[in-house]
């Protein structure tokens, strides 16, 4: 298992006399689905059956009922032509449901395997996602010796299953649910791009679903041109040369010089706010990966370091931690404990003075995110989290500041300075002077000094354009009126409502033929194999069926403050195509010079056309 | 203006000679969006545009820029058959943007007169909602003597514009955008209706736009067929029949026995959930209106009073109440102030102490949330409350007793009772009788004396299945594990998403009928009209554009503590064809007994078929 190949399938037509008599055995397949649904789950399942019965009609597929717990209770049915064809192109996982429960202990592999013999299966095909995968690899090792084979299938709308040989050629360029999910939220994203250029009143934030990699925030990038996007990897592929500069003139080194804080990322933001503004534009769409947080320095460090106390302490206690705590000030009083029990110097202290203090800084309800419970796999519930809340939060504050300073402001048009001025039979120019920074911009600044009605008035008499006891005139006032911004935001957060969408005709072409390929690598005698199709970026005929080795694809990491052995997630590749253009487009995105928003409306999820026309623009890009 | 009648129009063969005439006069017309975005919008602008231009291509037509500060500030552009062509069947109002400003002074009249003076117009189409053509119809009154027409368009997503005659006929069955939002709407929530059945595991609380009636949440209901739909008007309407017959034992009347409470409300969605879990369905969707809390008779004594309180402080103190108290604290230590000073007692005081106590046991975000700026009407802003999680967190404090009662269970189906007793060859019956309430139920529930694996064990000893040294065998522990339910919420809001939609085939072709009528009610020589098709709900043929009189549907409300004229909002009618047929069809939308989910897939607005078919289901239903 662990030393086989990328198993290569051979057509139907090609194969010799004892490959096709392998493939007409009568056999008995179990199927299950782990983990959150994504779309075209269902056309895996019918894929893998009408190829079984194509090649032998007494073939039988059954389907374990609400995910692995249906393996580990025996509780499946068998699949039938026409729950197939009922389910057929639909979305969600509804046929037989799925579930969380990772098969990981002795004990329940061989309840598994109980199941799975009395059943008198030859595979099982497991559709799920890098820690499902893991899971179907293991089960693969522990089935050896009964001969029942199992299978993988890349499924997760994440987009984080990518395969690459070790020479960069693409074995699995995503996995199965991510194109129809990025279309889904997209349409919904694309929506409130028309939303805030007809309004002209909000800034919408769109938190998209995507725990660990940024792919779907990125996806929706091209999808919508969206005016900024955050892609947590880089972020954290940030340095701030400054910093390190000065450390090296001092001859030492800064560690928090490498990585975005958390303050710093608000910075950013609202650079791309305030620019936008000075264009006359006091609107927008922001794309936020739901994981963004992981990426952030100080974040990464209190999320590493509260998995290990609260797993050290469920594995000391023999209690779990938020029962023994349950309430915010409970936890924050047990990690106040841990910064004062540090007498016994020979311990490095996981918690110290500098943690406590830093997160102290925090506000309560992201306190409390932090230090919610973990997910059956110990990772930190990103979902539970406001992301969106606590960047928003520090990027308000700072905007009132600058507001303050006056440094964020709506840019006015020339052409209706001076048509209101006009109006108001004031000749322009020299007002223009008196307030405006550059009085020649196509979109003109009112000076950092003007910052209420009294400095504006003081503004036209220290240029003598009124004396001290007259009026501002009203089309002035209207002028000033114009500038000053309110930042009002609405937040959303799509997700679920793309998890359960319907499949794009990319991802119903996709899994049919993942499922086709899963039965073709059990024929072929393959085990511990993830199913996977080559060349996806291409024309339909150029797909080519392959199988994928999964134990290579494992490396150690850490959880519930063990290590284990697991898929490692595939993150956004900064050096990929798809982000270079990414990176190179986003300016004319943002609009925050006086070019027009270039907002794109991919709309609804589609069944007509060529799949190869509409798969993930990431997906072509990278190919190229 | 006051006296018009609904106004017939002619088609252009059977018209006069005289009135080929008057339809062939060059014509400066003007137009302008006000109000938030709704789909259709672009294409009101291309029906005016297209007929317009048909009957003399010399006419033109201006768009006023940014809703009526465009009017205010002559500020437009000239609408040309590129930009007409560009936007055609668009959603937004990105062509010439909205804005909330309202033309309602002496002041501001008279700046929109001139403009409209100086542009030489002939007419004015506002295209906006109740308030919106409320103003329509003021400006018309002030525009008589200038010769210039004023025309409203009926838009809002929400449906609350709906015009019968006295005698009931149907005059304007909806508004434009509505069919559109509710698509969007329904198509994300169908989404989550597929992941709640694939997942099993989620409650998706859906709160949905509308900020007074509960049309959108009405229509979601029939086309996505969600398991629970609260229906605003129907918590008002509702009455506590044991408390009105005990008051009237005592001789008493009880007025909060009118109208449900937010306790109540609370009650009858912890029914749903737990009858729902009693038959295997642990997660499900529920629709709440944005609106909802106004129907609760608490909440809406607090919104008239506070409403009140602010307006009256802003009048009084010609500084902004909340300018004054920028913290909730301080907005909290005013009204204390207003309790304390009773001292007078011939003013009869607002807010008393019982407000004041009621008031402290709302969660302080609530408290914050009903002090909230209003908006430019002095409404309540609804969308700035987390209406949802007010009414969750009660419902999850609520489940919490449930459980501990024993009352919240999730129900085990029969045959995997009888399977996994088999698995573990246990003889189910005895064991059967022993932990549930009705061993032959389809869906078996445990015991309500059974809450813990002690209660759990004590029941099988005191059977005498086990002995009191004996373990609980492993699989009736695997079945009471499966009977104690997780109560996992995720809440959505659709509104600003589907406001920004693309519009549906049937608004598409409403709009620019409706922008068609707008032109006729002008060459027609009416104002203070409002553009309207008869039988929406009936084949396009039977399409009846009219004119309504806007005056005859104003009456008085209050707003900012001042009683106006204004439109009134239609609320969901409970005697409706469509209300009752939701009230006969939601039980099984509910599926709160062994029946399966109900669950539409409306899927995406679609631009094919016909119109008629693919209309609001709301209107078809109640045109029968």
């Amino acid at each position: 298992i662990i030393k086989n190949n990328v198993q290569r399938l051979i057509p139907g037509d090609e194969k010799s006399e004892s490959a096709k008599r392998a493939f007409a055995i009568r056999r008995n397949i179990g199927l299950v689905f782990s983990g959150g649904p994504a779309p075209g789950g269902h056309n895996v399942i019918a894929g893998l059956y009408d190829e079984a019965k194509k090649y032998n009609p007494e073939s039988r597929i059954f389907g374990f009922l609400s995910g692995p717990d249906g393996i580990l209770e025996s509780k499946y049915i068998e699949i039938t032509q026409s729950l197939v064809d009922t389910y057929r192109n639909m979305g969600g996982f509804s046929m037989i449901k799925t579930g969380r429960t990772k098969i990981d202990s002795k004990n329940k592999m061989e309840l598994a395997l109980k199941t799975c013999m009395e059943l008198e299966l030859d595979a099982l095909v497991v559709i799920g996602g890098d820690d499902s995968n893991t899971n179907a690899a293991f089960l693969a090792q522990q089935f050896v010796g009964s001969g029942i084979k199992v299978i993988g299938v890349p499924k997760t709308i994440d987009g984080d299953i990518q395969v690459k040989t070790d020479d960069s050629r693409i074995l699995c360029a995503i996995s199965f649910g991510f194109h129809s999910a990025a279309m889904s939220f997209s349409q919904n994203i694309s929506n409130l791009t028309t939303d805030a250029g007809s309004a002209i009143k909000y800034w919408h934030i769109c938190k998209v679903m995507g725990r660990v990699a940024s792919h779907l925030a990125l996806e929706c990038a091209f999808q919508t041109h969206a005016n900024l996007t955050l892609i947590g990897e880089e972020l954290a592929d940030y340095t701030d040369q400054q910093r390190i500069e000065k450390a090296r003139e001092n001859g030492t080194v800064d560690y928090t010089a490498y990585g975005m804080t958390l303050r710093h990322l608000s910075r950013v933001i609202c650079d791309t706010i305030v620019r936008r503004a000075a264009s006359g534009k006091n609107f927008g769409v922001m794309i936020i990966p739901e994981g963004v947080l992981e990426f952030i320095n100080e974040i990464q460090v209190f999320i590493i370091k509260l998995n290990k106390i609260i797993a050290e302490y469920n594995h000391t206690h023999d209690i779990n931690f938020h029962t023994s705590f349950p309430t915010l000030n409970d936890k924050l009083e047990y990690l106040r404990r841990l910064t004062r029990g540090m007498g016994d110097k020979d311990k490095f202290p996981i918690w110290n003075l500098r943690d406590d203090d830093l997160f102290d800084q925090l506000p309560s309800f992201f306190q409390e995110g932090l230090l919610v419970e973990r997910d059956t796999h110990g990772n930190f519930q990103f979902s539970q989290v406001k992301t969106e809340n606590i960047i928003m939060d520090m990027v308000k504050e700072y905007l009132t500041i600058l507001k303050e300073q006056g440094k964020y402001k709506v840019g006015i048009e020339h052409s209706y300075f001076k048509s209101t001025m006009q109006l108001a039979n004031i000749i322009p120019d020299k007002f223009a002077t008196a307030i405006f920074k550059d009085p020649k911009a196509e979109y003109l600044i009112i000076k950092e000094s003007i910052i209420s009605l009294k400095t504006l008035k003081q503004a036209l008499v220290n240029s003598e354009l009124i004396g001290s006891d007259d009026a501002v005139p009203q089309s002035i006032i209207q002028i000033f009126k114009k500038s000053d911004p309110k930042f009002k935001t609405q937040t959303h957060f799509y997700g679920y409502d793309g998890r359960g969408a319907d499949p794009t005709h990319f991802d119903c072409n996709y899994t049919y033929n993942l499922g086709m390929t899963a039965f073709h690598l059990i024929a072929n005698g393959a085990t511990g194999q993830m199913a996977a199709i080559r060349n996806l970026e291409k024309k339909f005929d150029k797909w080519e069926p392959i199988g994928i080795p999964i134990a290579k694809l494992m490396h150690l990491e850490e959880r519930n403050g063990k290590l284990e052995l697991v898929i490692e997630k595939s993150l956004v590749d900064l050096n990929s195509n798809a982000f270079r253009v990414f990176k190179t487009l986003r300016d004319e995105w943002q609009a925050a010079e006086s070019n027009q928003d270039r907002y794109r409306r991919p709309g609804p999820v589609r069944f007509t056309g060529n799949t190869e026309d509409d798969s993930p623009i990431m997906l072509r890009l990278n190919s190229i």
